[in-house]
């Protein structure tokens, strides 16, 4: 008889069940026998567009460095988002993904007995990155799918250490806008962490939308975190930032570990940084892709959420589950969200135009069936 | 006045210093002016033969991919592992690093209250991933500057849930042989996790030093942890991986980072897994490099600890921290290890012929100015 290591584990890891990613392209094809190529997968908020043309040149250039250690400080990609967001290099956090960022903020600043406020159908890791050091989860039921702030600021009681919003949200779109963000900052005890996740913030251009940073001189205890997974199209490369008070950020970083952003990563979202054009075509193909699902929404009948991110979810009024297999079956890969309490609702993520018309049509035809 | 977020970090994590890394080559250059070209660095036991091509060649097939997030079950690089180590691929935890490994040992096993037992001279993540969350370091004192094995049984009471083995062991390079394994692990609890930490291992090979992965089947509370940043090449892609019970590898890939692991570093540790002709190579410049060193110490006049990793310790028989500044000045770097509790050594890392030699001529200088 061997000892039972489930149940000498940390009772919040016990506890945890693991996110659950979008379906890998080449995992559907091994599965269903398909061939990858004829598969669209619209379920990870991915850019569809391809790698950056200079971050591909700049992962090239490094790659004669691979036997070498990354450089722990991060020195260059940190000097260069201190200078793009206006803030000093000590301000910065280097994360492994912006999951790891939270994950840091989790492991520093929670523990048993503590709590995370956080919303109704909010990112699964606020919850994960929670439960994994014993903390509670203060979950504030959503208003039209969005955080409901008021509500939020209301639930926060002296066990709680961190609150994390998203703005837009994932997996709803859902956003709120400057006045809110003042109001709710204005809110919240100063010893409490709001964890602003800004993973889609680049999408959401224009005013409608406050720019984290500009609150921080004025809320010590806020962090902006950001993401180049998303409109800066890095996902493979795992690297993401957290903008806060130099103290916030210097407990983080020690937290952290020494090596948790890879060479490729690092020279990558610096190139990325400076490319423009990727970012602008980013947000055209997406601007355009979001308008043609909602078209093809409303022909096919179907409600959606309003959407400030890549992706957009929309209520199908039945069990999803069946239709998202039926997509599956279909080749085309889309984000079932009964886990997030949606469970008539997918996500999907908006693809190039000739992708939204084969999950369209698609769509038509499960639906039909 | 704003709030003291260092006060309402976890008491563990107040009391962290970060793991110090070896000086990049660019901070040196940046510090002293000097040319990157000229300087060398010994100081990270990284592979000094360059990439392997095959890796290279891996990493350029899947730069079509960057925008999608990796494989966050690693289907194919935990394949293949299972079938080179003989284990079943769910017996594998894939690492951001082997670091990612020991840490999410320690967040799943340790909490204030419990310990966990490691040599001293010991790898200093131990430490850190212990202290992080809240638990005790348990250090048993070296022998020989090697693990006391035999006081490292003794030293586990009842708090205790973790034993950190490293084999070779990094700074020292000591080792242990196979009876000495087996002693040891017929001694320890079967609640108490034993983390064998082979980073080092494909350097070591031959019938002195056993192969943990041996014992697995004998002891399910046994977790071989091993690296691709060494023999492998492939240090800036840091990827790492656990070999385990199939059970203690479900906990760890619970508190895992879903996609901890990017996806060139997993295509990468596919194609170096196949490259032998790299690992032979790596092996053969490591031995060389060793006796070369070993014969530049013996000149002059200088004691060291014999190694099986690819890196040596070598005793100056004086404060070593003004020597590694004076060998800084002359562009080399190596490793001082005062914060190991050795502070009359340096860790050399083996470099190529020329690096060695150079490193050779710049300590003669600095020990005869």
């Amino acid at each position: 008889m061997s000892c039972d290591f489930l149940a000498l584990a940390q009772p919040g890891v016990q506890k945890l069940s693991p996110y659950v990613p979008g379906k890998p392209v080449d995992e559907l094809a091994r599965e269903l026998g398909l061939d990858p190529a004829n598969i669209v997968k619209l379920a990870s908020n991915e850019n569809p567009l391809g790698p950056s043309p200079k971050a591909l040149e700049a992962i090239r250039a490094e790659l004669s460095e691979l036997t070498r250690y990354p450089d722990g400080n991060g020195f260059s990609l940190k000097s260069l988002l201190a200078q793009r967001c206006g803030v000093q290099a000590q301000q910065v956090t280097l994360g492994n993904g912006s999951n790891d960022i939270l994950e840091l903020v989790a492991r520093a600043y929670l523990a048993p007995g503590l709590n995370a406020v956080f919303s109704e159908h909010a990112f699964a890791v606020y919850p994960i990155a929670t439960q994994a050091v014993g903390a509670q989860c203060n979950i504030v039921p959503a208003r039209d799918f969005g955080h409901d702030l008021q509500a939020m600021a209301e639930a926060i009681n002296e066990q709680t250490r961190v609150v994390f919003i998203a703005n837009p949200n994932n997996p709803t779109g859902t956003w709120f806008g400057p006045q809110a963000l003042a109001e709710f900052l204005a809110k919240v005890p100063e010893s409490v962490l709001v964890v602003l996740d800004e993973a889609y913030i680049e999408y959401a251009h224009g005013s409608e939308l406050p720019d984290g940073l500009d609150y921080l001189d004025q809320y010590p205890n806020l962090l902006v975190s950001r993401t180049f997974s998303k409109a800066y199209g890095l996902a493979a490369l795992r690297v993401g930032y957290g903008i806060s008070s130099a103290q916030v950020a210097d407990i983080l970083n020690r937290v952290r570990q020494p090596f948790n952003v890879n060479s490729l990563a690092q020279a990558a979202a610096c190139a990325a940084l400076d490319d423009l054009e990727y970012l602008a075509q980013s947000r055209k193909v997406n601007d355009d892709g979001m308008a043609q699902l909602e078209a093809g929404f409303r022909e096919l009948g179907l409600n959606w959420i309003p959407s400030k991110g890549n992706f957009i979810a929309v209520d199908l009024a039945r069990d999803a589950g069946p239709i998202n297999q039926a997509l599956l079956s279909e080749g085309v890969i889309v984000r079932p969200t009964a886990n997030y309490g949606m469970p008539t609702y997918l996500r999907v993520s908006i693809g190039l135009p000739e992708e939204n018309s084969r999950f369209l049509a698609a769509l038509r035809k499960v639906l039909d069936a």
